[in-house]
């Protein structure tokens, strides 16, 4: 699924590193991506009211060195969430340890952390680690593929994209990894992205392609519901290709940018459904003819987010009753009678009743590792795209076990 | 669970039948509920906008019968939900029958189904099965037993609850059954409740009565999150006991008769919930010290439905930091610095975090059949309570199967 990094492939610029420092039981659990040059960045957070102590601070950071960051550090097994007056104190001080390592000042450094929600930060083994990963920190392909390892907690693989673009004609490249499989619902799940690129873009502009790049794809993503504490999704553009400033939210080279910017999202953010736990295979929910788009994704999500369909789909059964019923209690009106429905495919549904189908053949379709459902309300020229996996046996083990 | 019905418990002027008629292989599936005399009714129905063919005859025969009712037909097996310009004739015509045998207007008759969405109804087993149903009805507690087996689909066992009152010195009886096991959520979930009086009362009195016993009792139970297309709580209320009429909403004898109607609802209510799809516990979420009991019930609810919660309790891990990451996407705000939450009577978190607490402890009181979890937001004097179950490998079981 991850295509196979190359040189060509890593952003001037940038330098990674990942090691084990104790906070999990032997994988690797700290890492660091860093910048030669201080470079634009812009970060979207959880929309929880629930916020743990690395977002307080890296928004903080964010502000204080307007939006001119050096690198990020990121621990994994435990979130530093809900860890009383301790937690603040132990995320200044991860970026504090690393930027005195770079040398910079502390704000200069985003901090993320993911894991477990509640018990205390063991900072002290972070701190420990730090000297060693600055100096061993490396540009090479291997050095980013440690560093995607190092933040995943119950993902089975990592994960990670990469673009290309041209500015004004200069190539310019664009790295992610991100981590997440658990806990995910629009608005930031438990998620973390990464993203490099030795494009220039001032702060603001590069805020806005974040947004832009967000919404359709990690925003538009759900396993099971649950928003995290920590979510973050940040970019990094240090403008070491040598391509000209993109200064402005529009014309030719912030298209280009903002493209290849939603396709490293994009990847990524199918690559959590993908590996969202348990799941044996990708739904996407299409829903057109809505009145809005507002209205087409808000029936998107509670259909996505429905364990009737969810756990339907895990044993491929093509039963659109429970996505309309889905779409009934979503909120949004819509009349039924002009209701459309396929599954993989295959017209399941008109007029809000059943259209004759192969139950054998949607089954089989089914059973393929990525279904579409396109559901057409009929009331309009909206649509909105959703994208879920299937809610297994194997979901209910990852979650039920005594403390994850 | 059920108490054991005797004579004393059926409410004067009531018989029932059930039979198998052929819609499921081999259990029963079609049942009366008959009063002999006019009774007066109300109902509550789906809020789903997928609206089940039952459920617009049931509204409309209420309307033109004035709301003076004499009984009620119901088949299990088949929602007869969007099943084309077929459903709606077929369920008048399950009315339209039962009125014939008994000699009365069609409308004075209320229809559900519960089952399978969007496979034709095969009306003619109900229609022919009928006549003998209607003379073999009996008034012994054993009839009402079969009738509450005949309205049951995943349910595992048949669920009742009895209750009696005292108006103006004279003694009032209701007896009441429900199905529901799944797509079960606030609002009306997949669940059918009959509830039959003896006690005089007008209408919308009743009307009245009705509304406020179900918003805390059926509207607080959830165990998946979905809402049915075919949801429906009646009562009627054939004044035969001989008690003076309740004819306002208010004094003792109309208290007394709410506090009736609300226990044999909540009774029901909880029935479901412990005999939710694969459930092995019933979890109490109360949310005390909210802004508005709105607030409370929101935040109940969010928490209730979180599959990350839900499967947390299956594996009775005291995984308090899920129950605030709820909490906190619930679109409530409040302080989680002065949140407080308990599990099965152990405090676990205080001020947002995490209270030291003998994890073995709470475990052993998590498995439990009846597991209460308080969630103190210290920011209001308002509470709600919501009942739902774990998430277990057996609902994934159930459920995703190929066609339930």
């Amino acid at each position: 699924m991850n295509p196979h990094l190359s040189p060509p492939d890593i952003p001037a610029g940038f330098s990674f590193g990942a090691t084990h420092c104790g906070i999990k039981r032997s994988r690797l659990d700290l890492g660091i991506l860093v910048s030669d040059v201080p470079a634009s960045a812009a970060a979207v957070f959880t929309t929880n009211q629930i916020v743990a102590a690395p977002v307080i601070a890296s928004r903080e950071h964010l502000q204080k060195a307007h939006s001119q960051m050096r690198g990020v550090i990121v621990n994994s097994g435990n979130a530093n969430c809900c860890t009383k007056e301790d937690g603040y104190p132990a995320s200044v001080a991860m970026a504090s340890k690393l930027a005195e390592e770079l040398r910079i000042d502390h704000s200069q450094i985003l901090v993320s952390s993911t894991g477990v929600i509640g018990a205390p930060l063991r900072v002290e083994k972070i701190l420990a680690a730090v000297p060693h990963l600055v100096l061993a920190r490396s540009a090479d392909a291997g050095a980013f593929e440690e560093f995607a390892r190092s933040i995943m907690t119950t993902d089975t693989r990592p994960k990670w994209a990469t673009a290309k673009c041209r500015i004004s004609g200069k190539q310019v490249r664009l790295l992610a990894c991100a981590k997440g499989s658990g806990m995910i619902q629009p608005n930031m799940a438990t998620m973390l992205a990464f993203i490099a690129t030795d494009a220039a873009i001032s702060p603001s502009v590069l805020d806005r392609a974040l947004r832009a790049a967000v919404e359709p794809t990690f925003n538009s993503i759900t396993v099971d519901g649950d928003t995290s504490t920590n979510d973050t999704v940040a970019v990094l553009a240090n403008g070491m290709s040598g391509a000209p400033e993109i200064a402005k939210a529009s014309g030719a080279d912030y298209k280009s940018f903002c493209k290849a910017l939603q396709s490293v999202c994009k990847s990524l953010a199918l690559a959590i459904v993908e590996d969202g736990e348990g799941a044996q295979r990708t739904i996407e929910i299409e829903v057109r003819g809505a009145s809005s788009e507002r209205a087409a994704r808000q029936v998107a999500r509670t259909i996505a987010n429905s364990p009737l369909v969810k756990t339907a789909f895990a044993g491929a059964d093509p039963n659109w009753g429970r996505v309309l019923a889905a779409a009934g209690r979503s909120g949004v009106k819509f009349d039924a009678a002009r209701t459309n429905i396929w599954i993989a495919g295959v017209p399941v549904c008109r007029g809000g009743c059943e259209h004759p189908f192969d139950e054998r053949v949607a089954h089989q379709k089914m059973l393929a590792k990525y279904v579409p459902v396109r559901v057409d309300l009929g009331s309009g020229k909206s649509s909105w795209r959703v994208w879920t996996c299937d809610f297994t046996i194997e979901y209910v083990h990852i979650n039920s076990s005594y403390r994850t």
